[in-house]
């Protein structure tokens, strides 16, 4: 069975490694000449800037069966991330599967289609075009090539006199040296650029309409953000309590590291909001309330209109004079290979189930990979997607009916809320966690607490109160990895190797405190008492 | 009566400005051509890069009774703290007693010094020596002229190929692009190079040699660090619990944010340390557990020996190859304008009555400002001394007897610790406001929370429970200043007003939450029994 995979990003790479795994023959077509994000700026090409750094950590951001070395960075800085990819198709053996500098022209359904499943895929590589015929297609090109540039939203910006450009053209912070800049949108991007840019600029001033929470990197005692966040018992607590406690709890919570109210970062509830859980993606910037505090970065009330060389405010009287905007206002969801009839982007949101499978396809031989923002890492969500894709396109995992599946997409696309071309699950409830879960329970990989608690106690309670990290994963079920249950014992011993650099004399260090152990024997009687 | 002052920094224009309140007169010679530190670099002169940034907020910074503009940013750049300066210049007329470009080159006691204290000062200016007579001199000098490089301290340095210099001739990270940087010495200006040269460099090493607790501006809640911690309440905390129980509240305290040992920066117990509560002085940054975690900077254990173009760490086998070492090491104590018989710096220590008056001086009419390190803002704490000397000087306060000051100097300096020049006092105790309390009593301004608590009770709490602001220390006594409760009633205000630039819609902003106001009667309850 030969598969076409669109892409050798992070998606494209694990999906070709997956194909490997169940036994199917995949190309991927990969336009760049290299793997991963290119650097330089091409339309439709994605493009990153150098110094941008991962988001999550690497223990959680691993392929659940090939954990980042130990002396690497718990943070990843892009090179090294490339570094990581390069070393999992040297491992899994995908070079030799990918084909370079080859764009994929159109995917088109055969006319037997029906029957075969099959596709027509038109390549082009130094404007040779080529046909081939596949059975089944993974779409791994990512969702950072349309740039979303909403200019109608900005009342005078055609009248404004400075520059203006969207972050995608954003390579290095030299462009603000001594300017007064704007930065429009206030995601995780806008956040990155607007502190480097106060670095180098006069004035800095992120207009923010909805506000935002903030996260750092650096969590609760230092420990990696979402080695906290994302257990499975945080996921319980946070899925269990009622929708205002939950809220609650996480609003809390985020301002004990500041008070975003005191920033200007106060997220508003959205009017048209469902119920009191809504919440936006969080934005994770670590250096974004010091720089506020500092007084390098203003944030400031929504944009009103642009004049000549200025910008007004909502609620400020004054004009602010301004040499420089640059939107951060996300990306479109598009696929300029496929027919319309194949994927429907409606709202700029695809309609796909569980972010994957086109609803009205007569066979399900083709699948989008990479589509989701999770509140959390990508890598092991698009792993688990493709892992998936390939049990269902080798027919031993069963897609349900399509009025069931086009009946769920359309509960999803309500729960959506767009701003600026980002679309978000409005509510919280969709974690990661429990879409990793999901998947998982449908290929039969999905982590048995209960089960290794007679068998294994030591594992099944570092897997329910530690890190959910993907090696979870390969515990059981295809695709099952030997290496998975050392993987999870070891982890924080990988995340604490590369900081741990220095250890003072007189320090017994890797010993776990009185209060530790204490803790420890508490949260063993709760978790008895909860299973009772 | 003619006071020289010499230098007009933050010290020298604060004495200057003493010195007119008390009807004295002031002459304040200055060899740069401006006020405050200059930018370049020149033998004997302090200077600063340019993108430092003062390490206590606004408010708690502030001359006592001249609070800043409320629009200034919270943490002020090197640019508006100059502002400041001038603006306090400019109020308080000042400009016509500074003569600046003007060097002092001698300062020696006149003949008749035993009963008339007159002092002897030769400047230069152009060439051109002058000699004064005055009757008093105030050296505002700074102690950041000349640096300290214990070269010695380092083997094999000589044969180093690298570049290596003093943190003093630092201007701008662009030295460390592309290099492979050591940043020796981990005090507040160790790591904020460390920070700025990692934007740039390939790697950043910084060795520790003891560790160090390091805070950061953006302090519980996002409040400033030192509004949290100068209270009358925690230092009353601070200074009645037993040593080992105050040692493990900052403890646990500092290590909620990062556990520091976790990130190589854990504080080792000196072995000299006398009792548990032995602390160094923290290092105030926002940015290094974060570049710690995405692997930008790398702590290291201490420099064991340099090589051609490497360095060996004690407990590392292999060398790491390095291009740039910049020695943060600090500064010497030096008044080359004195007789060493005038003031004996033993040790890298000044032998200084409370940090400020010689101790054998037949007649106290020379003082020296600011070469106290508090743990929080200095400008306030020099002020506090120059009204203190100003009035020893006119006779309206008296000095103990010599055999008094030199017993309690000896004291204090065995309680120092040294290391690479910098000298701190070991014992927590002597925290900045315990120091204030005291010059403010021998003058007659120390505010009375009890004296208040009944003429008017939400002062008196403000001032208790609340950040210890300048404004408090000119409630009454001479230099009593009609402002001063306003100033302090209105703190807050002035500290959230440059960051809440942005006020969600629908949040009722400046109202205390139900829970502060349970909190608030808790403490005045607590309040009252403490004081019964």
């Amino acid at each position: 069975m030969r598969v076409a995979v669109v892409g050798a990003g992070v998606s494209g790479l694990t999906a070709a490694k997956c194909c490997l795994d169940e036994g199917l023959e995949p190309t991927c077509f990969e336009q760049s000449q290299d793997i991963g994000g290119a650097e330089h700026i091409e339309a439709g090409r994605p493009s990153l800037y150098p110094s941008v750094i991962s988001n999550t950590s690497k223990e959680m951001s691993a392929f659940s069966d090939f954990p980042y070395p130990e002396d690497f960075p718990v943070f990843l800085p892009n090179a090294r991330l490339l570094d990581y990819l390069r070393r999992y198709a040297e491992r899994f053996g995908l070079w030799k599967h990918i084909k370079f500098e080859t764009t994929v022209v159109s995917i088109q359904k055969r006319p037997d289609f029906a029957t075969t499943g099959q596709w027509d895929v038109v390549t082009k590589m130094d404007r040779k075009r080529t046909s081939h015929v596949f059975d089944a297609v993974m779409v791994c090109s990512g969702n950072f090539y349309e740039p979303s540039l909403p200019l109608h939203c900005f009342p005078g910006i055609e009248r404004f006199q400075g520059q203006y450009f969207h972050s995608r053209q954003y390579k290095h912070p030299d462009v603000f040296r001594g300017k007064r800049v704007l930065v429009v949108g206030m995601g995780n991007s806008g956040a990155d650029i607007a502190v480097e840019a106060s670095r180098v600029a006069t004035k800095v001033q992120p207009p923010s309409h909805q506000g935002a929470w903030v996260l750092s990197r650096v969590f609760d005692h230092g420990y990696p953000w979402d080695m906290v966040f994302n257990t499975h018992l945080m996921s319980l607590i946070r899925n269990s309590l009622p929708g205002s406690l939950s809220w609650g709890l996480i609003n809390y919570k985020v301002n004990q590291r500041f008070k975003h109210e005191n920033y200007g970062l106060q997220p508003e509830k959205s009017p048209s909001a469902l119920h009191s859980r809504v919440v936006r993606e969080p934005v994770i910037n670590d250096d974004l309330p010091s720089y506020i505090l500092t007084g390098r970065i203003t944030i400031k009330p929504s944009v009103k209109e642009f004049k000549d060389n200025s910008v007004v405010f909502y609620n400020c009287p004054e004009e602010e004079p301004i040499d420089i905007v640059i939107f951060c206002t996300g990306y479109n969801v598009s696929f300029p290979f496929l027919e319309e009839a194949v994927i429907k982007v409606e709202n700029k949101h695809a309609s796909l189930y569980k972010y994957v499978f086109p609803t009205h396809l007569q066979r399900p031989t083709l699948a989008v990979l990479g589509l989701i923002k999770p509140f959390g890492a990508i890598m092991p969500v698009t792993e688990m997607q493709a892992r998936w894709v390939t049990r269902v396109f080798r027919g031993l995992c069963q897609l349900p009916p399509q009025s069931v599946m086009e009946k769920e997409v359309q509960e999803k696309s309500k729960n959506q809320v767009q701003w600026f071309g980002l679309s978000f699950d409005k509510v919280l409830k969709t974690d990661c966690l429990v879409y990793m879960n999901e998947l998982a329970s449908f290929i039969g990989a999905k982590p048995s607490v209960l089960g290794l608690l007679c068998r294994d106690p030591w594992l099944a309670l570092t897997i329910f109160f530690g890190p959910c990290t993907p090696y979870q994963y390969r515990l059981r079920g295809p695709g099952h990895w030997e290496g998975a249950r050392q993987a999870i014992l070891t982890q924080w011993d990988r995340t604490l190797k590369p900081t741990r650099t220095r250890v003072p004399a007189g320090i017994p260090s890797p010993f776990p405190s009185l209060l530790t152990v204490v803790g420890f024997l508490l949260l063993m009687a709760a978790l008895l008492l909860c299973f009772q």
